[in-house]
């Protein structure tokens, strides 16, 4: 075993040769690697192929990390298998969802980060089958062991992100409301709802097309039926202020005279099978070839092919089944009808028959299948899928992203990955994939946000209203006010399921929904300066409490989380709840009921603990003592007009400063400097609040802000209220 | 429709000529109906065979009740079928479950009870397809509803039972622990689990012998392999304090020769398909046939078949897949495999994929089964199994009875059974059927046992630890604190899943299991006390916080519940929780939390909201100010020895009064006055206590109790410690 320490607080330990994943963009060359045999808090061990790193936990050690998984935000006591998998039912039990962020803290009297940089499978036992005992098993002897000297989870995320790189930051529409189902299918089932959208009031960026707006599935074609003219659509629609979003998936459909099966079957771009014959699975299209991503020059084959869509005013896509997921292998089929008639010819098939179900359930996704193809690892080695598994779908964001950086230069692109692998958060935001319309799941959506933030993907969002089973109106409500205070905020829903749109329900529902859509976009001047913000301090936008406060019981919270550094979101999860118990640590707080964008009424709470009363149409927000909310009149879209009036809430009771932020919202030049700020400082004095105002303008983006409308709070006179105008 | 008003509580709504279930036990012959075309309440509409009954759900309206159903207590916002059937998987969004218990309170500006008894398929939806619309939609034109004009959730539970029926009382012993899994196939292992009870000093009154006991599933049978011999097997165990509880499934397996086959067939005992052949359906043996439960003959016929078992010393059952379950129809089987060749005949099966799981997944259980197969309603009607559905286990609960009757007469019997029917609370107990080991699924028990208590199922209880899927060590923990607060204590798992028995995790697993077993034998007689006063009151003994408390906060709160009508238990129910929020209604409280039975340390609260910091051993009760709690030395079992002394615990501010119950625990001669009491009587009088002890001794009964150790909390002082012996 090689070791490195990096700096202070990174040290290297690599096992073997490890394979290349792009994870990791610090560069290490030039560093010179010693022998250790030893790590630091893990016993080794050595099992055939297989590697298993074992830490003692003690009683008060809590495990956090771990990115997209299900269960708790403290991961202690349960049992993982990263290997990226395509499982829409997601049931606690589950050990695998559809990505792998190895990347992990033990918090406890002595706390330390640990990140694997590792393909294959992986399993993580944290406590299931034995309580103290937190074993990793990897199954192969190559890869790369980060350990992180670090205390806090801040730090360990600021830590990982240097070692792996910034995270992804979307176009500022991504911040608006995104409307989805599987499926709008054509141009009239979409404009029904661009249409619903703008006549009643809803603000809505994006629409997504699932899989149906294909010609028979058949990735990068749109069907002429059903979108006759899809270039003059596509920009229709973009002129009412909707970004069309359609979805890509890897396989590619065998089809004699399909040029995308054509060119890859010529140029050898397809994943092989055993004979060096290109590997056939099925999917949505029927069978299928899957394109080798692992391949630079197939990435570029499959990036140059974005061409049309980009050309023709498409800004995002959103890649899915990208695990790969695999309906059945046409081999497995065979082998399937036979068994079925093994057990036919039983005269009684007594226990046999639950074989029958257990047999078609597993030809979906089969693990033989990922031992079964291979992949021209970037053009020198040939892997089996199985080893290198959990970046196909890493691999197959590079592809997408080859096609933005050749047809949208220079720009920010919106991309959405279902499968992902530590290092996706530079290029692409992941979703949670396929949820249920269960009550169950909203707590799962946020512990799982939270997760995704300290791995980097700082941009991510689950099915708003759930996309399995019927979902209901009051479960809408609910899921929108937690949506509205998590970065992508959609509401997807799957096909035979009930519909779940803002107007599916009743008047009173909508109205709901609409005043927490309109809050949302209220706060889009603040959503975005705390996005950048947080990207640019490597602090997850989405946060938990502990990354703030200290103390064991903020450690426990999980049901409560920071979005910025402002607001403490306190989310009503319950069926028929009447409100919720809050813990608020350390200062004062203000809540704020947020069922009108510009209706605050707000309420100071010290210190503790309360049950607080909430209504179906109140989502309780708190804000945090001395520092500062804004907001802006809520427009039908990001960008429809010019933000020229803030207006701003705090509990100041020393000194808030808050740097509201903007930029042109649709390119990367921020990095260079062309963004302008505004700096708000309050301060509390004799029962009064002083104000001062600073604008730092790049001529490139002017600054529009021109009035300002305080209501602060903290003052024993009551509320403060006070309007400035800006002259330039 | 025809109206009958029984009292000033109680009217019946009589539409079309009703089938009797059996639900009802008020004699109302003689009584003179009226006609009559409204319901109060309901708007009734006529849809085909179908009646609608629709009540316009105002904004405050909440829904209790439904008895075994998911979801919340308050069943707004939720949809049920109530169609008994064997789901093995209760995700969120299931709407049937195994049993049938179409009792509700609508509770709101006007409050009203609802009951229907009607065997067939009720499809309610109670706002979830119209926030505000709550259906009843009823599948035949032929049933009976019953109007209760109550108030308050405890009124309609008591004018249920007016109308229904005394709730099943079971052996003093079954407030024991008991112990099972699928399976402790032979006598080994049942050996080894007795063996591990009593060497490691955990309580255990009763084990479970699951299908494997019998000769090839035959209903009846045990295998001589296995239990070489049963009869001094069963005898041998009960000495040691154990009672072994066989399941007993209604498939009697096709078989030339086996009695049970052949004497059901020879005297058309069995249910019949459409062209009168005796129906065949599969299960556990293969093919079977169902006994027809619905005849009194055959009911006798199956009640004489317990015979054996109880003369060689047996005294309970658990009766399953009495939905009934059938895994195939051997006619849908051929069915099946020729669809199933279709598919593989297609060149490229794309979706049709997709009905290779669903074809598969449909065999069990399909609804074409129960529309097939015919019963002889109590000797006179020929009826489809449909269409009395739900009475199915009722029925065979009845015919196990008989058996008790017949061979254990004048003695109390243990029964718990998986379908069940409004009214089968008379003569059995239910459990919550195949749960998962999912944190998730413990509020699940909490909300479903509240609602099956209101339907008059006091004893009842689900699998401590969870069914299905893998267990971990501080679930169980977790689960056996809750489980020690509710009446059917049984720690039960699934074939295939991880074992879960007290001494399968660790040592200190072991210790904390152990501990909250022996607490839960300390409040023996507490429990005991309590249960048979509820039983005589028609108060449920587990029950919700408003059966108590008036309030709309309390109206809300789920996951609290009163354990007799001395003790509120808050459970912790979240994977690595650190302690709770509690609501503490009205008066003050004493918070005990039980890690140890006879460790206190009580702490007084005042009413309010609480985050009660809980170590994993602890599980936090709250005795309620002015009453009282009593415990005794924990026995290996119940009634191994005789309790002669109580230690009496109780917050005392005004005057708390106890009564202490027994009688021998296990026949019916209680009702003829044959039991004892102790009536403690506590007063707070200048910053100490006068206690008073009046004994009622039954000559039968005698009172052992001579010794009773008070520690009373209240005084100023603080804790009050005082032992009274007393003489005859």
């Amino acid at each position: 075993m090689e070791y490195l320490k990096i700096n202070e607080k990174i040290s290297l330990h690599r096992f073997g040769t490890p394979l290349k994943t792009g994870a990791v963009t610090l560069d290490l060359t030039g560093n010179d690697f010693s022998e250790k045999t030893e790590i630091n808090h893990l016993n080794i061990s050595y099992e055939q192929e297989r590697i298993n790193l074992v830490y003692n936990l003690k009683p008060e050690d809590r495990i956090f990390g771990l990115g997209e998984t299900l269960g708790c935000f403290n991961k202690r006591g349960m049992k993982f298998r990263l290997f990226n998998s395509d499982d829409p039912v997601h049931t606690p039990e589950k050990e695998s969802l559809y990505g792998t962020h190895c990347l992990f803290m033990v918090d406890g009297e002595e706390s330390f980060g640990i990140f694997i940089d590792y393909p294959g499978e992986m399993i993580l036992d944290i406590g299931f089958s034995k309580k103290n005992i937190f074993k990793i098993s990897v199954s192969d002897n190559n890869f790369d062991l980060y350990i992180f000297k670090i205390d806090t989870l801040q730090e360990l995320t600021r830590n990982y992100l240097h070692l792996c790189g910034t995270p992804y930051i979307p176009p500022a529409w991504a911040f608006g409301y995104q409307q989805s189902r599987w499926s709008y299918p054509d141009a009239d089932s979409v404009n029904d709802i661009a249409d619903h959208c703008r006549n009643l009031n809803i603000p809505c960026d994006a629409i997504f097309l699932d899989i149906d707006y294909m010609d028979n599935y058949k990735v990068f074609t749109v069907s002429d039926d059903k979108f006759p003219d899809f270039a003059k659509y596509v920009k229709k629609l973009k002129k009412a202020g909707f970004k069309l979003i359609p979805i890509i998936d890897p396989g590619v459909k065998i089809e004699s005279g399909y040029s995308m099966y054509e060119e890859g079957k010529e140029n050898n771009y397809f994943c092989k099978d055993n004979e060096s014959n290109d590997f056939t699975a099925a999917c949505w299209p029927g069978k299928i070839h899957f394109p080798d991503f692992l391949s630079p020059e197939v990435r570029l084959w499959w990036g140059n092919h974005h061409k049309e869509f980009l050309e023709n005013g498409i800004e995002g896509f959103w890649i899915d089944m990208n695990e790969p997921s695999i309906f059945y292998a046409p081999s497995a089929l065979s082998s399937y009808f036979e068994q079925v008639k093994e057990i036919e010819s039983l005269e009684d098939p007594g226990f046999e028959l639950f074989r029958l179900k257990w047999l078609s359930e597993s030809l979906a996704n089969h693990p033989d299948y990922y031992r079964s193809f291979f992949h021209n690892n970037e053009g020198i080695q040939k892997v089996t899928n199985e080893s290198v598994h959990n970046l196909f779908g890493f691999k197959m964001a590079e592809a997408t992203v080859e096609g933005f950086k050749k047809y949208l230069p220079g720009k920010r692109y919106f991309l959405v990955s279902r499968s992902s692998f530590s290092g996706q958060h530079r290029i692409s935001a992941v979703w949670a994939g396929d949820n249920m319309s269960w009550w169950e799941h909203l707590i799962v959506h946020i512990r799982m946000l939270l997760s995704l933030g300290i791995s980097g993907f700082f941009y991510s969002g689950s099915d708003v209203g759930g996309f399995g089973c019927n979902s209901s109106a009051d479960l809408v409500i609910r899921w929108t006010q937690l949506g509205a205070f998590t970065p992508f905020f959609r509401n997807h829903s799957a096909t035979g399921t009930r519909s779940q749109e803002p107007w599916a329900f009743d008047d009173d529902t909508l109205n709901i929904v609409r005043e927490t859509i309109r809050t949302r976009y209220s706060l889009f001047p603040y959503i975005y300066s705390e996005f950048m913000r947080s990207v640019r301090d490597f602090h997850p936008f989405v946060s938990p409490l502990m990354m703030f406060f200290d103390s064991e019981r903020v450690k426990g919270i999980e049901d409560q989380f920071m979005f910025g550094e402002s607001l403490m979101i306190t989310p009503v999860i319950e069926r028929n709840a009447i409100g919720r118990y809050v813990h608020l640590p350390e200062c004062n707080w203000l809540l704020w009921k947020s069922s009108k964008w510009h209706e605050h009424n707000c309420v100071i709470y010290k210190s503790g603990d309360y049950f607080i009363e909430t209504g179906l149409e109140e989502i309780p927000v708190f804000m945090r003592e001395n520092t500062l909310m804004i907001q802006a009149e809520p427009q039908n879209y990001i960008g429809e007009t010019i933000i020229t009036e803030l207006f701003v809430t705090g509990l100041v009771t020393d000194e808030a400063v808050y740097e509201y932020y903007t930029d042109n919202g649709e390119d990367s030049k921020h990095k260079d400097g062309e963004f302008s700020t505004l700096t708000i400082t309050v301060n509390a004095i004799d029962d009064s609040f002083d104000i001062k105002v600073k604008i730092n303008e790049n001529f490139e983006v002017p600054m529009d802000v021109n009035r300002l409308s305080f209501e602060l709070y903290g003052s024993k006179k009551g509320v403060y209220k006070e309007t400035i105008t800006l002259t330039k």
